[in-house]
């Protein structure tokens, strides 16, 4: 955006730049952050919003697109209601899509792992969203918040802000 | 964004400011709007496609992203078929993977709610779509078309549609 | 990005345009390939990242985002672990949740189609990644792969790489 002062856009491309002309633009802005987590269970829902939004005024960028993503493979970045017992309802239905145990009911487990299970709750709820930023802020309906699930944890995983825009 | 009369960019590019000095630029455009959706049932599939793509031409980009996503929890917005018989297919393999009868199964519904199973159904059908603009158009497969799901109907619900490119 | 030598952004902005300065910016890129798959099975599973890698290189952008989607309706793209068990179980676990056979239990297949399936098993899978790029390379966590998944194979489908950025 032109700061006070400087020539709009619409005024710079009538005239030609010559030397009495500020040469200014819109640059493309981008922030990148990543955040990390250990949860202290298997599973468990973490509400990211308001640090995804501290990011976003951070950036700068006043029109552009939010990525949040998982870094991880057995872990997503979903948009969903912040409600414990919808929270609970997530938990027992992706239990019941793709159980843990028997642990030998995948492959994948045969690697020494135990969290085939996870790799597949994973894609249920998805790895990533990608919000607006409208006039510096995301833009959310009502009752939007990001949320990242872990299905895997106990240990320390991380997760991607990528901001880009003007 | 330049305005009616205002040389496009196209044309400035070609003129040097002066012998000296080129200031060439690719501006980044934006656009924004919110698409109004109220489905007479609870659930429905209702397709914009043609609604994205106008917009996509009245944003100007001809290069960049299209982010198209349900403002609210009890809704997705995805891309596959226009064929009833496959919507059809939808509905009953949604309702099968997430009933929502009884409703008394899930936590959520305590709440006073009864539709903790539209926001089961949203995460498996997705809340957005990105998709690429390619010479000024939505850079489709030969059966790509963008649908508005709805889970939680009869009530009045926004589509976030946001553009940006050069 | 500024070159060696070329003003940084900050300062340019402050500093009118004048006949020695070189008015440069940050242009934005864009990056747009067609990749295609002929699967020899009704499905499968391919490992794309370093033909992705190798076209985010190509884009020149440093800062930025990569879409990766499919073309078609009854594929996915989707990232996870280069793990053969895993596939496997995606594979078993996919044709649980939506089996192909009987072909008559879908509306769809009434079209003369068999792959009814496919449409529902490329949901759960989902049909894009948006993937950060930064300091010009995608920006992964330590076992994050991008796959195509065909669920009905046997034809040339295409997947689209769209890459933006500075």
């Amino acid at each position: 955006m032109p700061g006070p002062g400087v020539p709009a856009v619409a005024a710079l491309a009538a005239a030609p730049c010559k030397s009495e002309v500020v040469c200014h633009n819109t640059y493309m802005k981008s922030l990148t952050e990543h955040l990390e987590f250990e949860v202290p269970n298997r599973r468990g829902f973490v509400n990211i919003t308001s640090t995804v939004e501290g990011l976003v005024r951070k950036s700068g960028v006043r029109e552009g697109l939010c990525l949040v993503n998982a870094m991880h493979i057995t872990a997503s970045v979903f948009i969903n209601d912040n409600e414990s017992g919808l929270h609970h309802d997530y938990e027992a239905w992706l239990e019941k899509l793709a159980p843990h145990a028997p642990t030998s009911q995948y492959e994948h487990n045969r690697t020494g792992e135990d969290n085939a299970d996870a790799h597949l709750k994973r894609q249920i709820m998805g790895r990533e969203v990608v919000v607006a930023i409208t006039k510096g802020q995301l833009d959310f309906g009502p009752w939007e918040q990001i949320f990242y699930g872990e299905f895997d944890g106990r240990r320390r995983k991380r997760v991607l802000v990528k901001v880009i825009g003007e």
